[in-house]
């Protein structure tokens, strides 16, 4: 068949959200983290990244194309992982088609990748941690690297650090490690997505008028800056890893809130102490904090957790399907969709809850009544974009049908 | 003239700013700092409390008066200034009228408290600060005390903590001390009013909607479940203690902006890092900051000063006349009076500051060119209450006057 063929791979990967943040860096190079995190993977059913990646002797040059633009390679933190995973690349034969790459063709075949985010790539939701990761494991998968997960996630990790805990499954630690050449800072698996199946997770895609500090020079920023940063991480964030890793084996909830809200909060407090002051948090992620405070209170025990990342959308977890219910009936009372905004469109992924609040449809958000913790409470309709719900979810797979791949099979250019 | 006599001084004390921040008691009962504070004395012209003692046999019992309501003496902060007060009473004696009080009679003669804050008690302006500091600064000259400031903001400590540093102007310092009595915290002066005259203040009052924790208890809670607060006492604050008296004496007005603005940033960064965490700052504090920092980096090098205490409120610190001038013209294009609101009542305290500015009325205001260094800046109506412009300002001193007494001098009751 001559020179003209393309080979190529599909993988989705998940997103992932930290419950003990990762903010600083000691490498801004090699991405290698001042402290050890912990994440828990979301649903890629509801938030993933799809990638294909193709190889062909017929392409010119390394391209790439997201969400359907192309978009420049020539970054450091894409060309480190390609160049990483391109040393790890094998032998692969396709013997029914007759192709056959050698080990060191790898270096001189190029490469067009396409990726594809289900869910708005702006909105501050890690897109770049579940882009990195697919990416470096459609390569794998495409070059027969031997190398496991966490080795993946080592490479990952150059390209955006929380991208290496999207390596896995349900919970997941990043261990910061020693290595100046940061090859034992990579993902480890704490328990996979079937360890803590009671779990409901609750994202309000908070409205923002602000234009945000990226997280890359806001953690630089505040290596440089906050004198409370180096505490955090030497001091507070060791003995809270090991105490988050016990309750999430012992499936505690209520150990498992107070530490991650406490953690969320810990980070937006070195946010703060940073010169000039990073702000992501807005008055309605303070409501939303406030709001499952008093129900927490209210309730004698945690139901919900909540966790910002770098932007003012609340993550907010909740301990079982019922305790989601009553947080959603709370959600929409307070911040009901706009009047031109339908139910469906207001409220994404795993709509099954709705029924579980008895909400079938706007009028219903209507008729909510107050919570009982907080009887004179103001509604701010419009002040959420929208909500997803989804759950902790599975690791990155490869696709098998060759319909969902973003590649054309025979141009290896986008669908 | 038997009985009937009444005995009384008026006086007017000052509130303060801190530009490096109390937060949190290691005693809750003697109001004892972990760390040192510094503060800045406003000029009581624009923010003061006035309070008038009286002392009568006829008195049946002791009574105060705030804002002309009748308040309750019966708390523990009042109990203890006016037993401290009370100890150092010595023999008064007014010839002309005819009256005695030996030092033994103090016990049993009752006083008659009013006190009256020339600005909106609510809006979260200190005035604790100036009301207890006032309190035993009249008292101590009613009862012909012998110790002088330092010893007297001793105990107006044990009203509020902040009130020990009302009882000078300038800039105060209140050491923590050592003392598990308390006798070694105090407040000094480091410099007088007339030593650094080319500061000028401008209060935005931040309207809000949120109910605020109170200090008290917001401290408590940080001291009980803050990481961060323990490490700022310890290790940052002492540091940031002694270059703040160096950039004060020098009049280094870019070290004093940036320790200042860090160190408020840094207490709000312990509230958040409390739990539930508490949010003093809202969104238009947050905008607040971001101008002046984007301000201050036009111009390379630091105009403004921002400090925030416990509430929304920004107190705004310009290196001179000119910055405060410019400032005053950013702060009326961001957030204009709304359109029933005139000049007048918008801008309080010190007006001259709004000719240097060229801005005569609410046209000169709309016709505000978007400051340079944010084109497309949007505007805010509302979202500030009021300005008030100020300057540092000289401490507490006695009224002589009669006619500005509170209480009327023959029945010793509120006029």
């Amino acid at each position: 068949m001559g020179e003209k063929w393309v080979l190529m791979k599909t993988a989705q990967t998940p997103t992932n959200i930290a419950v003990i943040k990762y903010w600083g860096k000691r490498d801004e190079t090699l991405i290698l983290p001042v402290n050890d995190s912990i994440s828990v993977t979301l649903d890629p059913a509801h938030l993933c990244t799809t990638t294909t990646v193709a190889v062909s002797p017929a392409f010119q040059q390394d391209r790439m194309w997201l969400n359907g633009k192309e978009i420049s390679l020539s970054g450091g933190r894409y060309q480190n992982c390609l160049r990483e995973i391109r040393k790890r690349a094998r032998e692969v034969e396709d013997k029914e088609r007759g192709i056959k790459i050698e080990k060191k063709d790898w270096a001189k075949l190029h490469l067009h990748i396409a990726s594809y985010n289900n869910f708005p790539t702006a909105a501050g939701l890690a897109s770049s941690a579940a882009g990195f990761a697919c990416l470096v494991f459609a390569l794998a998968k495409l070059m027969n690297v031997s190398e496991d997960e966490s080795q993946l996630s080592a490479i990952a990790r150059q390209g955006s650090g929380s991208a290496c805990r999207s390596l896995f499954g349900g919970f997941v630690k990043w261990i910061m490690g020693k290595e100046d050449d940061g090859s034992d800072s990579l993902a480890v698996q704490l328990v996979d997505e079937k360890h803590w199946e009671d779990l409901f997770i609750i994202i309000a895609v908070v409205s923002s008028r602000q234009k945000e500090t990226s997280s890359t020079s806001g953690m630089r920023e505040s290596v440089e800056t906050s004198s409370l940063l180096q505490h955090r991480a030497k001091e507070v964030v060791p003995k809270r890893t090991i105490q988050m890793e016990e309750a999430i084996q012992n499936r505690d909830f209520a150990s498992f809130a107070k530490l991650a809200c406490a953690d969320s909060n810990q980070f937006h407090a070195v946010c703060l102490d940073t010169l000039p002051p990073i702000f992501y948090m807005n008055d309605t992620s303070h409501r939303i904090i406030s709001y499952v405070e008093k129900c927490n209170r209210s309730e004698g025990t945690p139901q919900v957790a909540y966790t910002f990342d770098a932007g003012p959308n609340a993550v907010l977890i909740a301990r079982d399907r019922k305790a989601a219910a009553q947080l959603i009936q709370r959600l929409l009372f307070y911040f009901p969709p706009k009047s031109d905004t339908d139910l469906d469109s207001y409220l994404l992924g795993d709509k099954t809850i709705l029924k579980d609040a008895g909400l079938e449809g706007l009028k219903d958000v209507e008729a909510l009544s107050p919570p009982p913790e907080n009887g004179s409470a103001q509604k701010y309709p419009g002040d959420v974009s929208y909500f997803i719900c989804t759950r902790p979810g599975k690791g990155p797979i490869l696709l098998s049908n060759d319909k969902l791949a973003l590649l054309d099979p025979e141009t290896g250019l986008p669908k």
